[in-house]
């Protein structure tokens, strides 16, 4: 008890420094609720998402920092998505009361390390024990961000000639979290780049809110690019085809099925209308690669390097 | 799979109708946050509580929609306790893949119920399921609602001298929920309105409103009346002494235990300074009591009948 309330204490002396240095949250951890305050005629972009053991991560395989990273990165990556500048981020955690307080404290040291590096407080959640040790711990984050008024990234917005564009490399962190969760060590560098990035990602909120302005629809990858494709071109009511030539640090075989199914990528997928281009790459030291085209007819399709092409299912991501 | 599917299409409509009810909400459940616009001016509260099985409810004994409401509810009370008017609610849920639809739909009524009395959007959320049948539902809810800017309610604010006031009847829900848990019906008007109060909260949005600009300090009474008096104290660097003879819906003995530890009143406890009057209780329909004052001395007093005064510790309320 006394343990769990100087930890307690410590997590709230953090919350209340990264709340100090954000001028847009004016009432942080401690209250009813956390109180923002946007720029002028800014608007307000909130999102949730569940982290679970045994489902979008393993106690025993992620170290208890990549974890908090993870959790916030979720969160953040949302917000990149929105084209949204990140504000404040609020954590729900249920845990066994086993739970050791060392993890507790590492898991919350990345979480907050994610947040410092996007700018966002740790303004607020809540908290809740169970007795059973083999319980899952369950974790909830929520992002808030601002945005200006009317200029929030949608998914709907992708029309036909629009030309496709992903950040980063992908299946990158699937490759990552494979090697993390079977304990095998990287073997070269592309392996040890993968492993990196499961274990320390990092979301785009610079390039989403470049994107503004320019970009007709975005989401950000968390479930694979199969699956998350197919949620923005039915926002849209549009199709696709991609060129599997051009798709960022995938052959075919394994890297092709993560990079398709992988999950975790949390780079951006965005569509660009005829006439925009894309942000200066060198200003965001982020490489960006047009893969392919909006289509007006429904369905996502792969172009093989043959010239074959496969329809890809909407299949769905399984964490 | 299927059923599934039609059901998550259900909730969705469901949502979206709830969003076009609610100006301030500008982007709803299916992209990846939701973008709310604040009045010009205004600022965002947002608050995030967890709901979960054998901690929080009993899927066995309580009503789905029951759950559902009460979930709601926790969220609506901290916006309240802020002064703050309802915007949106998001739901995170993890559950068993096991679990009826039946149970999920009823629910969601339950929760769509109370959002839309208090004119709240549901607005966004997350979902995952288990394999295992025998795990925990779990829920989060996020609670966002907006306040005319530094009008918001605080904890922080009580001084010596003012004022002690309580909404409603104190214990009430806790009396109910021993009922529904031990399945015992109720024996008379009393047992009743307990029963009802616990499976059919309502939060307390319009006082916490009328009370912006009146009230030194609020908390809403989701712990009970000893606990969250002892946060309010602690957050204003003050005491109390509460009169045992003015707890509304009090007797001694087991009633005054469920007033003073019971948890889930979801009415709000505020102080008032000098001079400051309450709002007229005929307009809010709702009990109005003052219990006590606050002390520039710490601790937290609790005067019987007979004159004596008894320490209430900071026990702290565990679900």
């Amino acid at each position: 008890m006394q343990a769990e309330r100087s930890w307690l204490e410590w997590v709230r002396n953090a919350a209340e420094r990264s709340r100090a240095r954000q001028p847009h949250v004016r009432l942080g951890i401690g209250d009813d609720a956390a109180v923002l305050r946007p720029r002028r005629g800014w608007e307000i972009v909130a999102t949730t998402d569940l982290f679970v053991e045994g489902v979008h991560f393993l106690r025993a395989r992620d170290r208890a920092a990549s974890c908090g990273r993870r959790l916030a990165t979720r969160a953040l990556s949302d917000l990149a998505a929105m084209g949204a500048e990140p504000v404040a981020l609020l954590i729900s955690s249920l845990y066994p009361k086993s739970l050791a307080t060392a993890w507790a404290r590492e898991f919350c040291r990345g979480l907050l390390d994610a947040a410092a590096e996007a700018e966002a407080a740790l303004a607020g959640g809540d908290m809740a024990t169970v007795r059973r040790t083999r319980e899952r711990t369950v974790f909830d984050v929520v992002g808030l961000g601002q945005v200006p008024r009317g200029q929030a990234l949608q998914r709907s917005g992708a029309r036909a000639g629009d030309r496709i564009y992903v950040s980063g490399r992908l299946g990158e962190a699937a490759l990552g979290r494979e090697l993390v969760h079977r304990g095998r060590p990287a073997k070269n560098a592309e392996e040890r780049r993968a492993r990196a990035r499961h274990i320390h990602p990092r979301a785009r909120w610079e390039l989403g809110q470049a994107l503004r302005g320019r970009a007709s629809a975005a989401i950000d990858l968390s479930d694979g690019l199969a699956t998350d494709l197919h949620h923005l071109c039915r926002a849209s009511g549009v199709g696709a085809e991609i060129e599997m030539m051009t798709l960022p640090g995938v052959a075919s075989g394994p890297p092709l099925r993560r990079a398709l199914f992988g999950g975790e990528d949390y780079e951006l997928l965005f569509t660009l209308p005829r006439g925009k281009s894309i942000p200066t790459p060198r200003v965001l030291g982020l490489g960006l690669t047009c893969i392919g085209q909006i289509k007006a007819a429904r369905g996502v399709w792969l172009r093989h390097a043959d010239g074959r092409r496969e329809r890809i299912p909407d299949a769905g991501f399984e964490h």
